[in-house]
């Protein structure tokens, strides 16, 4: 058989992206996670039998019509009720190794809300959101110049000791939205801890939208995400530079390159989502060229 | 009550478009509608009632386990037989007057097909597709310039006499795909008959996405559409001219004035959202300022 070619590998990787839409998703068999009334995640059934061992936190609920959820305890009314509930069984959880994602424990905090706009109802540990399958938001910088006329995108290679995708290719700068903390004040910071760009300089970055999609994970875990996706135009002597060591390397590819790496297995499938949003919106690929356009802008902005 | 403030306008704008997705859609009343075995459309069941009747062309399957649907008569193999079964029953309808859409009949027909990248299985009259609930495919323009370095928004109104919202702001150029023509092509032609705007100007539009969403229309049509939308920069000195007569004014706005009237009953829904994009990628609107903006792009988006 051929090997794919482009359009059918970018059509793969929003297939793998979107994967909890797909065919065979554990999605029918997810218990609904309902906190306040507010539904704010999807939860597999086996973290479900797991976290009713605490009923003073979870338990599960069954509605007159409504099918089974597992709701949060709702004498836990405040946010920080809520947050130390919750922190409390998820460690004792990682003490247990009961789960490998929680392997990845970080001691940073996500925000857990029904939408990015409602007020946060509790924050939990980074590496444990794939449990409950609680939304995520990150900010994503695509960095781009100019060579005699033509436009190149900066990537960064990942180091090979990041506990994920070590060793791939990566946007620029870019990083998870931690509770307490603005999408902007998210990317600027970012940019000077990964890249080096002043924040200056990555204060002229413009925001261009978000690229959204649900996956699940090796372990079953469930990852619905939206990036913020931003755009800034590098002076033509700018070079990134090494910083927190989270990025080993950067490239500056021409557009032709970049389009050939998305969907390759060397790029962070969501940071190549993310560049390959780019490609869409500056022109470069092109809705009589690519058979699969309509289609990629809509797996690119799956609803949550 | 006090009036719903701007990001209020907006999420309506968008959960009308999209309300074939919301609460008391008709959507789990339609019936899948198949040809060649793909489903190319959803139909509401009056009108499944009404197509039945001609069992040469229209009948009701039930599968093992899967729930009824319609399907062309698998005997109709080729594009030109299914083309002419199907048109002669619409003209039928239309004579009866069985259908009020069908009072808008244009002599315009539109492919049909799974996907965009698809070859079409059929093409019909444009006004009919509500009731197949099939996909339909546009393309429009957002033409802007500046003025002492702030950007302007081209924008046209439509004319008195347009069978659909007349009197309403629209795009500077827009129109749908119809059979035999490309993406670019429609954009062109448009451009020209519409806003008079020269071939060797409107080549120099960058597609930059589509909008996609789905509503529920006035006589329980169903309406995917998936709008490929392009950016042109025009030069200070262009004005559009009134072309074909489908617009009677043109006028340029600031972007707070395209913000404010996106919305607002004065403006096609649909180029709302084209200019809602607009707004959004280029910077104007911006997540730590818009608490509904990841909920936005994600309503702009939505997969048919």
């Amino acid at each position: 058989m051929a090997a794919p070619g482009w359009s059918e590998r970018a059509r793969e990787l929003l297939q793998r992206m979107n994967s909890f839409h797909g065919a065979g998703s554990p999605k029918g068999l997810c218990l609904p996670f309902m906190v306040a009334g507010q539904q704010v995640g999807h939860m597999p059934q086996s973290v479900a039998q797991r976290l009713c061992q605490y009923p003073a936190v979870f338990s599960v609920a069954q509605g007159d019509k409504a099918a089974a959820c597992v709701e949060l305890n709702k004498q836990l009314a405040s946010f920080e009720e809520r947050t130390a509930a919750v922190q409390g069984v998820l460690k004792e959880l990682k003490e247990q190794q009961a789960f490998p994602c929680l392997k990845e424990w970080r001691e940073e905090l996500y925000n857990v809300m029904p939408y990015f706009c409602d007020a946060p109802l509790f924050s939990m540990e980074r590496a444990a959101t794939p449990l409950l399958g609680v939304k995520r938001y990150g900010a994503h910088l695509n960095g781009y110049t100019w060579r005699n006329g033509q436009m190149f995108m900066w990537l960064g290679r990942r180091a090979l000791n990041k506990p994920s995708y070590p060793g791939l290719l990566d946007n620029l700068a870019a990083g998870g939205i931690a509770s307490g903390l603005g999408v902007r004040e998210t990317l600027v910071k970012e940019c000077q801890e990964e890249a080096c760009i002043p924040a200056s300089l990555a204060a002229q970055a413009k925001p261009v939208g978000t690229v959204s999609y649900t996956y699940v994970g090796a372990h079953g875990g469930i990852y619905p995400e939206c990036q913020f996706v931003f755009d800034l135009e590098l002076p033509e002597d700018f070079v990134p530079q090494v910083g927190d060591g989270e990025v080993q390397e950067f490239y500056l590819y021409p557009l032709h390159k970049v389009k050939e790496v998305i969907g390759s297995s060397d790029f962070k499938p969501n940071c190549a989502m993310v560049a390959l949003d780019f490609l869409i919106r500056h022109g470069y690929i092109q809705p009589d060229d690519e058979p699969q356009y309509a289609e990629m802008v809509e797996g690119l902005h799956r609803t949550l």
